[in-house]
């Protein structure tokens, strides 16, 4: 049976589907996604391993009245199929296009905006506690990954879902991986029940167990206890959960539509939270994404009949850069170890990892834990490096401020990501860490202007013996100025170039990391105009180098301050109200973010829809200029 | 036998008194705790539970080599004393005195600076695994009280541990208690084991479930299942922490000294992390804290002897206005629920609660899920108010930022103790909330000027069908400006007063929140002076109306802006950059903290060493006067 795709138009039709082609169906969505997104990029082991299990949901739920909560959010592409968005596929993750994340905004069956990990059981618990409230009369679903399991907010949610005894159904979908292998005992204990030790022995386990134990006599707890794992793991799967007062179903095959049908039909019956766990293969049905899921879990565009990706002729990336530095360093310094969130690749740690086992530590998808483990390792004499993406080091600020700053703590925080992402959208842009680090006392900020700096910030941040954050973008790392290398010392700026025509009028632009390269392109334009200019490259976004800074705006008529961050909290208000506070008369063009959200599309494009790019900066020094 | 705590002079000074004596000592220490922190104020109940506990510790433990971390901290003053910090007790929580937290800025015996909650796992991972790397050998040990058990960190924390497998100690001291009554499923599973239900009843209860289960057939599953609660309950204590992979020891009474001793040898010999559950009794050996734990957690100065507190005739706080106000608007509106971490009497939700039950919801120590929780009950349609204090809010940066602004839902945040809060100390000031907070788009934020618009802001807030935050001072809600009642406008400030003399120099006061109280001060000595000036109430610190402030700044030749915050990120550096730019021509003094941390003492002391008095402020004020 083919053509069953075309059936799927709005939400609710799968309803339509005879029983007997559901598999027919689950093997062309499987056929569409890998066309689509082999050409747009995207996330494709975690969407192909959810074809079923989203399947039966939607033949148990009826939407938008039901409301079904995805957590982190990169599985809902056949969500999205089964509500009517096939067509967005082909601009999927573009600007304007279908975001990569479900969205309240594009579809009234997505019931809650996700994106960071471990949101979805709180998001649910909260619309059922409304529900019951409001007396309204609707299920609520959230599907979790294994993964997201180790964030302490699901914990947190559990926690109180136990008390509230409110009926919501977790889904958990265990597939056992993060992005790359999972970790923890929580991993560990899902592992146990997924593998089912002790279910196929369930007999004999049973009566050997039993027969251990005496039925009377005061040595009677000794006996049971030593025979307590087996007796426990042969009869009760999910105790754990249970433990904390939830219902356990499960494990369930997440690819039998049957099965899972049934499970979640009885769970939402309850008149409690009940977890469903359910048994996922990441990339099902895709043999090179079955093999790799690693690869194939977030991938640009790739050939579907091979699983090759696209070749790129590229230069190393920013976290390339760091992944080979912290390797050099970490050969000379047996006491500095690396710190991450179940981001070990994308972080670029997988090096450092294999050169010096045991000194990495996968602390799971967990930022609050990751920071203040790190701080106890810097009090206990190491040096700990914590390599996280921008958006997710927003988790941990408290932690910042209270564990590793207000000790003094020699943490050292790799904040790879920051600024505009791109294509996963307004949940992942890491365009606040500037602002929120900046409030942090004690915390020194620095960004590079290139590769080489980017390695001499690490070896720099390393022998401070203080709290350091560094910060860079995605992307390829820039190989201009590589002959500009002024040696870096305690919040100063490095004057790249310096206007000596002082009799004439001039633009003096300071620019943080990743701008210094926008600058470079804004000066070759000036040049051609022949306007005088200063170049200063900033370095480090706390403490801000007011003394250069002052000193230079005596000289300058117009000062231009650069920074891929918002402006409120960024170095440009700062170094403006400082700059007035100072009483120094200089005309401010404040190049810098709107507080605001800013959707997916590709980084180059909305770096120039959000004025950062040269033409704009140039254009604006332009119109100033002329005023002076 | 007396006189045991002179011979207390420094660390490991206990390991000379004789076994006999040591609940001579532990009375001793109670005395001398109750007399103290009767006169100063200070954490009684937590306090009075541990002294047994910390004794056993102080006898296994060498200091300052063996780690000892305190979850939260406020427990430590035992740990002080044997420490020999007894003599600073005198000024304890007064500036430069002893602090209520452990500080490794005070003794190299404090091994980690506390304050918030369920950090300590995560830092004494830290010690543990850097002491193996660095190939030291020491003891790490935790103490965590099962309130800080509903913080996600110590999951993460914990799930991190199991797989670390190196040696630390978790200590829970068991108390059954929060500040107020604990919540959630973990509380009820430490209920269980606590109360040993089923161990009276051992014998009886191994030989029912046993018989229930046949030993042979495939029903036996099904049999199994439905006893298996009591097989688990009586067999097995602490199972969950083993299903994580931790070892567990316990229940202990936390109050034998010997058996404590016995458990924290055993634990610390092990290879791996161990958790020793200790029960304890909040505020044992003191029957008013006995009895009445809650009141006894921090306090101010009481009558030791009968427990009564000091009488103080003072007006309502800002907290019980906001608990007053929600109760009334709680009638009208049944759809308005709301939300604390642990803190139902602190944040002054208690009345609520009484009122409406079912409708406030106290998620444990949990900030995170506070927070999105509260966005899922927005999104189902309810009308949540998260009260919660400044510093703790901290937490839920990204929960704010991601779950709450994004999706744009209508949750108010009562952010109470914004600004200085004074004894609790560097850990607990709300000095940062109005520059993380305004980082984050579609978030308002407003403080008012005295207790009607705390009122009016709340109602208003709950109206907006928006993200909002209203922060407010501890202690006396503002009784002045009574008659100044300008309806509130989005986004608008009030002009308490304006200067008509326009001929003349003039200055422009922008107050926010608590400052307005301050700015009448300052006016008044400006008065006398015959300087004129304006007087504007901000009311909004996102978004900030510069349309006000513009059109008023060029009628005047000083600004002063005046917050309880930090300078970088907070109203002034907004307000002095905006004017830069916009061109406006005049004078800036910003009245507000400097970005470094600020120790404990008492609030009124520490506004006045900040610069936040109106003397200083006048004074500054008068100076730039004169060189207009």
């Amino acid at each position: 049976m083919s053509g069953l795709l075309d059936r799927i138009q709005k939400a609710n039709d799968i309803k339509d589907i005879e029983p007997e082609y559901y598999y027919d169906l689950a093997y062309e969505i499987r056929r569409f996604l890998l066309k689509k997104i082999s050409k747009t990029g995207g996330h494709v082991a975690s969407n192909l391993g959810v074809v079923e299990l989203t399947m039966a949901l939607h033949l148990c739920l009826d939407f938008p009245k039901d409301k079904l909560i995805w957590d982190v959010g990169h599985q809902a592409y056949t969500h999205k199929i089964l509500t009517g968005r096939k067509d967005g596929f082909d601009a999927l993750r573009h600007y304007k296009g279908l975001s990569g994340f479900p969205k309240m905004e594009e579809s009234d069956c997505d019931a809650f905006n996700t994106g960071h990990s471990s949101t979805s059981i709180s998001a649910a618990l909260g619309y059922a506690k409304a529900r019951d409230i409001l007396g309204e009369d609707y299920k609520v679903f959230a599907v979790i990954g294994d993964g997201a399991l180790s964030g302490g907010m699901v914990f947190e949610a559990l926690n109180n879902a136990a008390n509230l005894k409110s009926n919501m159904v977790i889904v958990l979908n265990d597939n056992n991986m993060s992005i790359s292998e999972n970790v923890g005992g929580m991993a560990n204990y899902l592992g146990q029940i997924r593998t089912g030790e002790g279910y196929t022995d369930l007999k004999v386990g049973v009566e050997n167990a039993l027969k251990k134990v005496p039925v009377i006599g005061d040595s009677v707890v000794q006996k049971v206890r030593s025979s307590k794992d087996l007796i426990k793991r042969i009869m009760i799967p999910g105790m754990f959960f249970e433990d904390m007062g939830l219902t356990y179903i499960g494990p369930i095959d997440g690819h039998d539509i049957n099965k899972l049908i049934k499970a979640f039909n009885t769970a939402s019956k309850a008149k409690e939270p009940v977890i469903v766990h359910v048994v996922t293969k990441k990339g099902k049905g895709y043999k090179y994404a079955e093999e790799n899921p690693m690869k194939f879990h977030g991938i640009d565009s790739f050939v579907a009949g091979t699983g090759e990706c696209m070749p790129k002729n590229r230069q190393p990336s920013y976290t390339e850069v760091f992944s080979n530095k912290l390797v050099e360093l970490g050969k000379k310094d047996s006491s500095i170890v690396a710190i991450t969130a179940a981001m070990q690749n994308g972080t670029g740690l997988s090096k450092f990892n294999k050169e010096y086992p045991g000194r990495m530590f996968d602390v799971g998808i967990a930022e609050e834990h990751a920071v203040t483990f790190a701080a106890g390792l810097a009090a206990g004499g190491a040096k700990p490096i914590v390599a996280v993406y921008s958006t997710f080091l927003q988790r941990a600020y408290d932690q910042i401020l209270h564990d590793v700053c207000l000790c003094r703590l020699p943490v050292v925080f790799m904040v790879d990501r920051a600024g505009i992402v791109g294509p996963d959208g307004a949940t992942h842009q890491g365009i606040y860490d500037i602002s929120y680090m900046r409030t942090i006392p004690e915390l020194t900020i620095m960004a590079p202007k290139n590769y080489i700096e980017l390695g001499d910030m690490l070896e720099y941040a390393l022998k401070l013996n203080a709290p350091v954050a560094i910060r860079y973008p995605k992307g390829t790392a820039y190989r201009g100025l590589e002959d500009k290398n002024e040696p870096l010392e305690y919040g100063k700026a490095e004057v790249l170039y310096e206007n000596k025509q002082y009799d004439k009028k001039s633009v003096l632009i300071v620019a943080l990391g990743s701008m210094v390269k926008v600058a470079e392109e804004v000066i070759e334009k000036l040049k051609e105009d022949n306007i005088n200019y200063s170049f200063v490259n900033l370095r480090f976004a706390a403490p801000i180098d007011m003394d250069t800074i002052e000193n230079m705006s005596k000289k300058h008529d117009i000062i231009v301050t650069m920074e891929e961050n918002t402006f409120i909290g960024g170095i440009g208000e700062y170094i403006i109200s400082k700059l007035d506070i100072a009483g120094i008369n200089i005309k401010k063009i404040p190049v810098a973010l709107d507080t605001e959200f800013v959707e997916h599309g590709e980084r180059e494009f909305l770096l120039k829809m959000c004025g950062l790019d040269s033409e704009t900066v140039y254009n604006r020094i332009v119109e100033s200029w002329r005023k002076l």
